[in-house]
């Protein structure tokens, strides 16, 4: 038995955007009680992360941290025809991830306690992000 | 067909830990010939990853080079109190993996050669960490 | 449901190289209309990852950042018996995928539009690599 389904996530400059409740609540109507659920995004210039959902600074830091890595206007970027947000975007991207996968336990997502879905948006403009949710037994 | 069950491993300091053994015995004892394995840690300052197991000071020199891209006692974290090292282990966490899926082939984890699964703890702190294993064919 | 195949990549340095269409191919060839697609590569010393297909100056800058992020010869290397690329190459490994999975809608690798499959290669020499591909539904 599998289901799929896309969220849809509105984005309006760099940042986690958290979506475990949405997932939360579609694994919650699927029939599958021992399973797993994959999450998948397609797009090259934003990702997936796991992170702590509690004290909204370590989101801060980890925004702030990567930005210093991947720093825009690098004299090393040639790809630079999008924007200066871009070649770092794709930087980011490939550092995290676009795929997840997680086990579905008692009919539930059996994430930790702390832990958090998140899509992790790399540009500024605002944009519409879609993740696959596929869950399976 | 699935099955899952939860792996308990005890860190005692920051480092890589092997569990590729009581993975691979835990899948070679379901009935699954074909199939996907997939792990999951249900924490935000630990993480997975696959590396070679062959010669240790790889592992030291990961261990190393993370701990020197990722500093404690940044003066760009804000997220401090719950000690220096804990924003370098939700970073260290972000840039590895919280899930890996392995292929099962022939009822056995289709690892390479040199291929060995890691629990890899960022705290200094001894900690209980879990591991979900999901089996599917 | 499920099937797999093992796809062999041949490389001649450093570099990202594309599998989109083989993946993408077999893929097509199997009945699962409603699936996932699980991609491993069974070596520690290149890895996948899934980047922008359209402009090459992209996969130029991350090969360049990355090699910038982890150069050879650094001091701070004790594994170092495999050449000066092995142990950048074991780093650029954790840093990126070991694993990858992709959704299959309507019996095809539901990619977005600018998202490509890629090997990347990690080392110098010529290389053949296994990535496992497994699709069920």
């Amino acid at each position: 038995m599998s289901e799929q389904t896309t969220l849809s996530i509105s984005t309006h400059g760099q940042g986690l955007y958290e979506f475990t409740q949405q997932a939360a609540d579609w694994v919650k109507k699927q029939a599958v009680v021992t399973g797993i659920c994959h999450l998948f995004v397609q797009h090259t210039s934003c990702s997936l992360t796991i992170q702590e959902n509690a004290d909204p600074s370590a989101r801060v830091d980890l925004e702030n941290w990567l930005n210093r890595l991947v720093p825009e206007n690098d004299p090393l970027y040639t790809h630079t025809m999008e924007g200066p947000d871009d070649m770092p975007a794709h930087i980011k991207a490939i550092l995290t991830n676009v795929s997840l996968s997680v086990p579905v336990v008692d009919g539930r997502l059996a994430l930790g306690t702390w832990q958090g879905l998140y899509l992790w948006e790399h540009r500024h403009h605002a944009h519409k992000r879609n993740v696959i949710l596929h869950i399976s037994n």
